[in-house]
């Protein structure tokens, strides 16, 4: 092997590597991997080990679904923060409901925790109305249902119908109860 | 340049690439770095944004100190099952204890969320009995108490008096209310 050969060999392989680089970021570019181009929603699976937790409901007198707890991805809060108190683009907003157990414990009489998963409530945030002709996507946002018996499938129809009902009061917070969230504030 | 110098150019530069991956894996093997020689504990200060939820306990009828809110490092959990349900050594529990707000929502007449932040509590698992001179560690454990005021201050004395009076009902489960915990399970 010469100079130029190698020289040659150690530029191709540069060129591989920037290559797939570039078709890292083209990748990340795109709107959401959560998304297909016809606004189907897939529901996450991941986000209890790798998102971020934003914060917790209690109903502490309903049994079977006392507990809602959401999270969403990894950089968001921070983006939240940079935006001025607005969700970035792409950004999920998944709650899982949980039944719950109460109990006593040393920390007082009625002491409330999660138990079984029963369905998880998604948001996607979407600033360009990319999909106007889509039933669940509106208001600046992909709106999916999912139950835990059949947890991939989104048996959402409409969000008007299934979603905005309990969304409205919290419209002048971007359909989002940030108040449960006081991780947003820095 | 000949073949030689290119060479061995190339060789050096390898070498230097593993000497740092050496460096970095030395690095990551210390204990803990939320932990000194002495056995004294740092609270984290990251874990709302970079850390994994383990789960709420919610007192609805204590406004004071109503919501703890458990988180532990990314990774955790997946070694936890690994382990057959043990905390990996160096693993940390940070229980962020806030008051809450009770209000009337659509989802129900009662529903709760997490308000001002008050006090931590920080457990750092260790299986090596490292510190037997230090009041703060034992049972396998470090044991921390932070209150917001002065959230850099470990204010425990010793584990006993001040944290296990509240831990020994979960001896069993190495003092962890893993019961609150579901995401351990898979």
């Amino acid at each position: 092997m010469n100079n130029r050969s190698i020289i040659i060999t150690i530029v191709v392989i540069l060129l591989v590597i920037a290559g797939f680089n570039i078709a890292q970021t083209k990748e990340d570019e795109s709107f959401s991997s959560y998304v297909d181009k016809d606004g189907k929603i897939t529901r996450p699976t991941d986000f209890k080990e790798e998102w971020t937790f934003l914060g917790t409901w209690t109903l502490p007198d309903n049994e079977d679904d006392g507990m809602h707890i959401v999270y969403t991805q990894p950089g968001v809060i921070e983006e939240y923060r940079q935006n001025g108190g607005e969700f970035p683009d792409g950004a999920i907003l998944i709650k899982e409901v949980r039944s719950i157990k109460s109990q006593a414990m040393t920390t007082g009489p009625k002491v409330i925790h999660a138990e079984n998963q029963k369905l998880w409530f998604v948001m996607v945030k979407d600033e360009k109305n990319r999909f106007p002709d889509n039933p669940k996507w509106g208001d600046g946002w992909g709106w999916a249902l999912y139950y835990a018996d059949d947890p991939s499938k989104d048996v959402s129809t409409n969000y008007k119908k299934d979603c905005l009902g309990c969304h409205v009061p919290a419209k002048l917070t971007d359909f989002v109860y940030v108040e449960g969230y006081p991780v947003l504030k820095k």
